[in-house]
């Protein structure tokens, strides 16, 4: 393929495990050259140098990113903590570049949910409007127009996808829904913490943040909007000692006999990255490990009025770079799973 | 101590796990001489040839179960699969000697709901009545006179012990409970088994047993006899990658206002086993692994109408072998915490 | 890519980790259609429902490998246990199919060496001299001619590609070999055993078979012919609780002066596979996780006479399937790496 | 037990993981109180809020190292990092408090040799001399007379116990010992470090510091003051992804007929924390987790030349904590093995 079939793209940030992954799935990017990376900690050094796991799939070194010509770009990826894109993405949208922002900065609408969950002024509100929430399988045709994509949260992904069916469908009370979620430890990033060691989070399994965590406002005001009303969930996430994936168990009380299977099967038929899997299955985190799939299964234990979805992703592949990918695909009118025809690696 | 004042205690089915942790409280237990240790599979073996951990602990050899003279003993633990000691406790009870079944046989009053979920005839169901379930929190005045305890399972030790506060008291909806667990592996024994290999469960999560899960007729037994009415409890089981350890995420609908962290903490003051946490914890497996004790903290997220408890214990000790000494020392008049005084392993 | 030039493919014993290993590369693979899937015991069942990475990937089911119509391939794998492939080989060859197999039937040349380490009888010994080992980086040219491809083991495949270097140039005592190997417990099977329980394997490390290990004579067979003479090897293989990869540390003692780090880098230079480390380097399992690179790096400690090589490669990948589609591609004049443009998953 | 026969006990530095294995061992202790517990970091903080594994079993909070009155101890342990121990030592000796010191800095006796691997000034060379290097099986009358012990490293003591009674008996070249061992991960402390994260070190293994360990230096004094000549060590550390554990692997050139087994069995067999296991045994770390034990077995590969020692502690007992009560038992005559009738974990 010739590279001028090829967009330009960057990645902004990219020491993280989310900027990593997402070098893992471009270099094989049958549309994509990666044009710079960069990072203000590791400048000047070597990508293959800090991930040897790239040796010889990649050439380039961290750049700094006040040095590197983002401009230049078709795309800039933003793999950085929250707060960063937002002060860097209006240059960049003004200079025609596409943006998708892997963190948090455009992913709620309200400027002032934003800023009492994360905790610090919003330097660009007046573009929260015009992002786009880069969930493909609810935002397709929007994304596909976007400029600017707010790549969802990892847990956000897999517990949206597990509820959509049941609320479009208005099957469920919406007035209780649960999420109890597990994610592996690279959910938290590659940040030097006590709490991450594998000494303090191997062989042991932990709920955190359940007095409030900062995805459960994401995941509200995407699921209201599907509703068209306000939902409440309870969202109780848990740490759990393996490297990768979400597991997100759903509870919520059916209001309406339905085939449920059947809702799900049809509504994600045409998804390329949504399995719902036969019933009486019970998806295993490793089933998806390093892929862009979802799989979902649907319970009624003892025929009871509670549906039990179970719903895996890989929090770094759909949670996070493979969407992002994903919603790159559709903004450049690639095919939706370029670069994204990655086999889960079992066991 | 003069072995005058020491018990006789024999352990059938020892290879397993629940057996192996029973010899690891017993070796160091101040009122107990290990009189026989017995298994089909491995009998003459040495028993620390098998479990080398125990070496210079122990001297005994593995017996075979026809052979021992357990009714020499005060007291016989049975560590074996479903189904084997209710073929050979009522011979023991008549010759004098006490028993605790670290199994199922016992645990269920009803012997057709038992030998529905266990998928075999009851052979002694007459004993149903007789047996005490083993859970020290609710029955121990009924254990003291005890002379057969069901132990109870490892789920519904964890499960109960975080419900039984709120149904005491009369403060939630008994229709609307679910218990979202999350076990070790230990939780599946020592049994040659493909998905139980590292290289299957290992960097993996998944749920089992959605539609059904023995422990739930368990469960829900223990709690509608707290209630004194029936319950409804959603019961879903998780495997989780780590050896020891369950945490029960359960969640409960408030019907009135209390103070929930005040109600637990009086319920269980006096509990030598039960260590209600501060507000705002998140308890660990770790916390109590190799120990007795079961950590409860209380969570009402953003001051909902939603209970979260979180339970954990160590699924081979409290949830098993731990909890069977516990017994033992009640059935003997020990001090309750006697053996028992483990301090948790952590990291 | 029109089938026309494809060649169809066999796999027999599909169900253990070298078997669904090659199906995940094979899925991918631009030259390849899977033909046939066999295994006795899961017969007619899908192969997506026992590896669910694989749903939406292929479509057959596991054949008996009576019914399979392995003999209108053109190239048959053998993932069998070892002692199968020798019974059914003979047959295939005859018909004109090729035949990799990827266990130990035809690895060693010296049928009584095969039988005392492999306690069984060798069924076609004439074979063992037509067989070519299918180590690439020591016998290319002869592979490109073979029709039977005996894949090397997993530890032999390490701790060859460390050694041959320093044997081809004479420049360490052949007396004096150790190679200390560390492997995953995926090198152990998909086999129900106690010992490799996630419960018994994890947070846990030992030596095995240091009597003894059947790697043993291959390693010696292969570093004997490129030395020209008898070597005296001292192999400890060890179990390390991750699930992927082999780490073997190999010991030598210098007999000549030598620029070690330029002698490694000018015998790998033209090698796809083989990533030859900056000095001072310590290659991570991890960082060839899921791809058939074998990373290497060199040690002199404080100078002394001893040298120290770390060879890391992923065993069911450079040390099982992927070197066996390696070998395909030799045997059909793919492209060497058609198929193994794998990216290593890290984290 | 009277308070009047138990002794008084500070430890500096509580909060890393031999500090906490301390606690875990001392709060059990029959002869001991636990009088003050210092971390600059922490200081204020209950001790069991930071480690809620040991709620219920210590009321003391972290004081200030300034203000905590350690002179008013009869012992203080040192559970710092390397060059604080030395800062302080001096004036503790002087008002009469013997001080046992888990970090490295009176270990070496040369302490230019001590600078050059620490990469510090030492600040007190002149109690080099008079420090006693902590192995009671090498040093246990010196112990008991010491004011100042220096407590072994984890590598040392696994690698040291398995050579001496080699190298006292004189059956090996001194001059081609090899260490190959094997470390987990709570052997890098609890300090927040990107390498240690559980997304970085688990499902990997890796060696580090070939170069040249810090602990190089300390085993070859060991050794070469047992064998009263230099000895030549070459020693490759590992990271294994487990918690709890070192597995040293050693090989050795054999230069008389030796009946090594007997050789072992004889050296070791007064001693309570060293189990030297039977012919053809292989230990497991599992095997000695959360004990004060060192188990060893010894091999000769097709009885050749080369002898394989294998030896198993666990880092933070017998590698650390353990062994410095064990120290403190000696140094108080209190039995050896008051406090450290530790049942290994396991599973």
């Amino acid at each position: 393929m010739s590279n001028k079939s090829k967009i330009k793209v960057g990645v902004v940030g990219a020491t993280g495990y989310t900027g990593v992954e997402l070098l893992r799935i471009l270099v094989k990017h049958p549309h994509v050259t990666i044009q710079a990376v960069t990072s203000r900690a590791e400048a000047g050094l070597s990508i293959a140098t800090l991930f040897p796991s790239l040796r010889g799939l990649i050439d380039l070194k961290f750049e700094d990113p006040k040095a590197a010509n983002l401009k230049n770009c078709d795309l800039v990826f933003f793999a950085t903590p929250n707060g960063i894109a937002m002060q860097e993405v209006p240059a960049l949208l003004k200079a025609g570049v596409k943006v998708i922002d892997l963190a948090a900065d455009f992913r709620l609408k309200d400027a002032n949910v934003w800023e009492k969950w994360y905790n610090m002024p919003h330097s660009c509100s007046d573009l929260l409007k015009e992002a786009v929430y880069g969930l493909p399988e609810m935002n397709r045709e929007k994304i596909k127009k976007a400029s600017l994509v707010a790549n969802p949260g990892c847990y956000p992904t897999a517990i949206q996808l597990g509820f959509i069916p049941l609320i479009e469908s208005g099957v469920i009370d919406l007035d209780d829904l649960i999420a109890d979620a597990k994610s592996g430890v690279s959910g938290a990033g590659r940040k030097a913490e006590v709490h991450a060691l594998m000494a303090e989070a191997s062989d042991n399994f932990k709920a955190y943040g359940v007095e409030g965590h900062r995805h459960l406002p994401e995941i509200t005001q995407g699921l209201s909007t599907v509703a068209n009303q306000a939902v409440h969930l309870t969202f109780v996430p848990h740490l759990t000692p393996m490297i990768r994936g979400i597991h997100a168990t759903l509870y919520a009380t059916l209001t309406k006999k339905t085939d449920i299977q059947a809702l799900f099967e049809s509504r994600y038929k045409n998804e390329s990255f949504v399995d719902v899997m036969p019933k009486g299955s019970h998806p295993e985190t490793r089933s998806v490990r390093g892929s862009n799939q979802c799989r979902i299964s649907i319970h009624q234990p003892q025929g009871s009025h509670k549906v039990v979805i179970l719903s895996v992703i890989d929090n770094l592949v759909k949670g996070a770079a493979g969407q992002a990918v994903q919603n790159m695909n559709l903004m450049f009118d690639f095919p939706e799973i370029s670069g994204l025809d990655l086999v889960p690696l079992m066991p």
